[in-house]
């Protein structure tokens, strides 16, 4: 393993921070590094906003779970598609701004590839970090404590800080059933694997203390309700086109 | 800058590939780099499409532009948001599925967290890469080359391969130009941190001999007419809901 794989295969979700601040030229240097990834034609069509604002913070951290780690940790960033700065450019043309699903997904798309560079930085910087899909709870929330404009559509949340809890590394599915070769596999090859990895995974929670129960037994669970509806008025209430 | 950070600021996008191929063993190695991204409570909802026939690779590479370089490469794959996994288990569950937009995003979302890690595991083993949103040209030819069953939305392309040239890096608009505090900037803000890339950016076209030309022209050009129309349609064929 090279350096940069080891300090891949060394990346835990931290969900508890010491005090200590994340200092701005190290974000600058996590920024530049996450810029750095593709991005289609060069339209670099996300930004980021760090929420400083303790009131805000806290606010967040709420409507995220509440996810108190959103108002403890050492800098806490939301991540968003920006459409905007392509709607102003297309303005000042004197054109119409043209709405499609491709923008929308580009912009969610290039926003990732991006969140991923600057995640891998800060880690390798030595802080920890975790995703926070919670702020999707209450878009409209959170997009008034902001005060984001039409094009700006936040995605996802994330903090960063020196991690003060050192846990395990979740187990993931068997590479060999995420990869495949001209088709997708059968169904029964699918449940097979499925199978395969829920011992995995039930030994991962036994050998933590645990109670024992299997990914297939959370993920029937997770799937057959309604999540987090409302999300796509929401965006379309932004300027963007998801159909 | 440590390993990591100096290997993320190496990356360009490579379009020109000598014939070597890329041994399985180092594809598993970028697959288990890639997993170990983050994934919203361990959903794990992508995959990834190896395409190692030799006509499908040349249907896939006329279909994405036409773009030689998906035949060319030593190794092409489709990466893909994966709701089909979940859909059996909650099937064999006796529920039904639920779909929703939060489940196309994530889907969305932790494929290019995914898609980053792999695409830098593979760069700091020596190889070059590019993203293939082309492939999105025509996703149902696409679907019937890969015969993808209902659940299986791809989303873009990569190549990956022994780079055979070596391209100069695009500049990016400046770090404190995609990241704000608490709010975003006016639009008069915004415009002023446009016309100060659209400088840098003629000069970079300059430098390299290219028609002169601002990125701002690029974007009011990109963004004023309908780009892929009927992606929607086709990620609504595959069951997923982006309402």
């Amino acid at each position: 393993m090279n350096p940069t794989i080891e300090l891949i295969h060394e990346h835990r979700s931290i969900r508890k921070y010491t005090d200590d601040a994340v200092p701005h030229a190290h974000i600058l240097e996590a920024m530049r590094a996450g810029q750095m990834a593709a991005t289609s034609s060069a339209v670099q069509p996300y930004c980021v906003i760090r929420v400083t604002d303790d009131e805000k913070r806290q606010r967040i951290a709420d409507l995220s779970g509440p996810q108190q780690k959103v108002r403890d940790c050492g800098a806490f960033f939301v991540i968003c598609a920006d459409l905007r700065k392509h709607m102003l450019i297309v303005d000042r043309a004197g054109e119409d701004y043209n709405a499609s699903l491709e923008a929308f997904l580009v912009g969610t798309i290039d926003a990732s590839l991006f969140a991923q560079n600057f995640t891998l930085a800060f880690e390798s910087l030595g802080y920890g970090t975790c995703y926070i899909g919670g702020i999707r709870n209450d878009l409209p929330l959170l997009d008034r404590l902001l005060n984001l404009p039409e094009g700006v559509c936040p995605l996802y949340g994330l903090c960063v800080g020196v991690p003060d809890e050192s846990p395990s590394s979740r187990p993931r599915l068997d590479a060999e059933a995420m990869l495949f070769e001209n088709t997708y596999p059968t169904d029964d090859e699918t449940l097979a694997a499925i199978d395969r990895y829920d011992e995995v995974y039930t030994k991962y929670l036994t050998d933590r203390g645990a109670q024992p129960s299997t990914w297939s037994a959370a993920i029937a669970k997770k799937f057959s309700y309604a999540s987090r509806s409302g999300l796509g008025d929401y965006y379309a209430s932004k300027g963007a086109n998801l159909c």
